[in-house]
């Protein structure tokens, strides 16, 4: 048995027990006729898990998720909207957040039922709560698993990301399939713990909420935790997985071990195929870095080291101007301060060595230039140290993110 | 009694008891007649100390001037170098470090008396020692006080600078003159703990090796250690300090409390006013922001916020583009993870309140758009949650930066 993987699928609209709708209502106030509320409703209230941005300013919707999930009862449905992240908005904030789930409940017509709401765009204003009514409302109407509304959602969360991110594995069990699909918006401030992006992945395994948790922390940690574009943590960050269970195929702790194992990793593919294209579609860049440490004292020590140097704005600007300036990541690697022996330290081009044991190796420069030039490479730093290793997706850092971000 | 502050003097040869030389000798190699080696050189072997990087990553200088000074002897001066780094160089970058200390030594005939060596440049190449010797010997027969030697000294320094960063602190005490005078080099990398940076600092007040340390330490922590260009600590970061006591006026615990206070003062306002146009040179940058954080815990939690503020991309962008973007402030404020309290949160930019309380003032906004435009301002982040308070001068981020940084 084996894991299926579509990638750019439809999204969510391939989980049986889940309905999807997109609306365009114009949260920017711009009237461009643009995408951006989603609304995704389980046929009932089924469990569902989050792993949230570890900032300490949170957007309301992030602090009425936690709430909700923390009260350990069924979810009927997720909001997702583009455009304004409620955050730093006060009590006001927190107010148009419980008011949009109360909208969604009110519209599919299961009041009292819990949705939960998640927001990405400007920080720091409020809600236009009008426009967000007649989303809602949109939404519902168009509830469907017709594939092009799936589309449709995968596109209303985005913001400057250029195109939608989703995929979909599936496997059988016992003569039943299950699915897991999922669908993500990126773009700029993407590091630790996750930062602007949301994920919503749905299942249709049969699962309780805490495997469902354990699982998706999990995923992430792979995943999500593992990417970076510009160091940027956001005030919004979630991923949110909702099991219908209608496959009737029971996963996790309760469940077929061999089915569990296989949910672990269908998940663990979406989540890291999404996470993949949240560092690829980062803003404005042109290059995606694998940087993978090796040979640390510690995966905390080589999680330090890879996010030194992914996050280094002169390493980034090197990899922009495709010049394999090894000095900067060896400096990188040492400030981050854990203890590295220079006279120990690899650092790899792609399989070609610029340094061995702390010793340059300027005759291979000309090919090391080459392994640079590709869009996507890998750095190999290895400290001789130990075992611990991170692999961390950086980009590169351009003259366009800058240029793009000077004002919002 | 008071303080004499002379901004952009000649430097080093305003200080009695020292002697400067500066030397063109092509150490990279591009033949432009560039300054590129200055010499330092007490009349007499003096007490001297030292504040290095903590990168892991230590060029070959750096690991010469910490062991050299361990040993507690009198330092006879310093050679410092442009345009090669000697670091990641291996034993023979140790070799060429004691051999540029050899040279200075019998380039000014004290063969055998201690010489400081410091690098800033490249890194992973090695110094070409050939034209290092004709450096020194071209610097060393042209050792002089004349002020336009000082200046060319100040020059000589300079990587990607676009002046030389100089300034003068002088008082009385008993009718004795006490002078404090430095010169610096900064630019990019600059960051926590100073990052390649050189900062070479002269007195001629008296004072003993152990208290120099301790002065030194001090004025670093409250200049050099406060700004941050691009996040970045380098391999190369000195700043020394030599007193050759041809004041004839004492500090230190066995000196004169009154001149001991008043050299502090001097000193720590020479490394500040360096440490500013060190951030005010920062690479392509057109902004220098105060960040200014209180209210915190403790100084430790403030300055993680500072820091986070001050290296945020997404941050420094919106500075470039005069556009007050508060939300990615409390974000980067948030992301520092010290327990901030959103609901006692106040945003000033200068003296105009752009949240209190945690609650955004968008009515202010016309007025908070003045005070970004100006080439320096400050912004205020109140926590309200103890006295901790850090300050930290930052840098804006521009496409220029990553235009420059593409390739070294």
């Amino acid at each position: 048995m084996s894991i299926d993987f579509i990638d750019d699928s439809p999204g969510l609209t391939d989980v049986p027990g889940f309905r999807v709708g997109a609306a365009a209502c114009d949260i920017r106030g711009k009237a461009n006729g643009r995408l951006d509320l989603a609304l995704v409703v389980a046929d009932r209230p089924c469990a569902a898990a989050g792993v949230f941005t570890t900032n300490d300013v949170k957007a309301a919707p992030v602090r009425l998720c936690q709430r909700l999930l923390a009260a350990g009862g069924a979810v009927r449905g997720v909001v997702g909207n583009s455009g304004n992240a409620n955050a730093c908005t006060s009590a006001q904030g927190d107010a148009d957040a419980a008011e949009t789930a109360r909208l969604a409940g009110e519209a599919v017509r299961s009041a009292g039922e819990v949705f939960l709401v998640c927001s990405t765009g400007r920080i720091g204003e409020l809600l236009p709560m009008d426009r967000m009514k007649s989303g809602v409302a949109e939404a519902a109407a168009r509830l469907t698993r017709d594939p092009a509304e799936g589309r449709r959602a995968a596109e209303a969360i985005l913001t400057s990301d250029t195109r939608p991110k989703t995929c979909t594995a599936r496997f059988t069990h016992g003569g039943r399939t299950v699915t897991v699909s999922g669908i993500a918006k990126g773009a700029g401030m993407i590091e630790p713990n996750m930062a602007t992006m949301l994920a919503f992945v749905c299942t249709d395994a049969e699962a309780s909420a805490p495997f469902l948790k354990d699982a998706l922390k999990a995923a992430a940690d792979d995943s999500f935790n593992c990417v970076s574009v510009d160091g940027d943590m956001s005030t919004n960050d979630t991923v949110l997985l909702l099991a219908s269970g209608a496959s009737g195929v029971r996963v996790g702790p309760d469940g077929e071990p061999a089915a569990t194992a296989l949910f672990r990793e269908a998940l663990g593919r979406v989540c890291f195929a999404l996470a993949e294209k949240i560092v690829g579609d980062g803003e404005k860049i042109t290059k995606v870095v694998a940087v993978q440490v090796s040979g640390a004292r510690s995966r905390a020590d080589a999680e330090k080291i890879a996010r030194a140097v992914g996050n280094s704005l002169l390493v980034k600007s090197s990899w922009f101007g495709e010049d394999p300036n090894w000095g900067r990541l060896a400096d990188a690697a040492g400030y981050a301060r854990t203890g590295l022996d220079e006279s120990r330290l690899d650092i790899h081009y792609g399989d070609v060595p610029a340094v061995l044991g702390g010793r340059p190796l300027p005759e291979n420069k000309p090919r090391w230039k080459e392994v640079v030039k590709a869009a996507r490479f890998t750095v190999r730093i290895s400290l001789g140290l130990g075992d611990g290793r991170f692999r961390l997706l950086a980009s590169d850092l351009t003259d366009g993110y800058v240029n793009y971000n000077k004002s919002e």
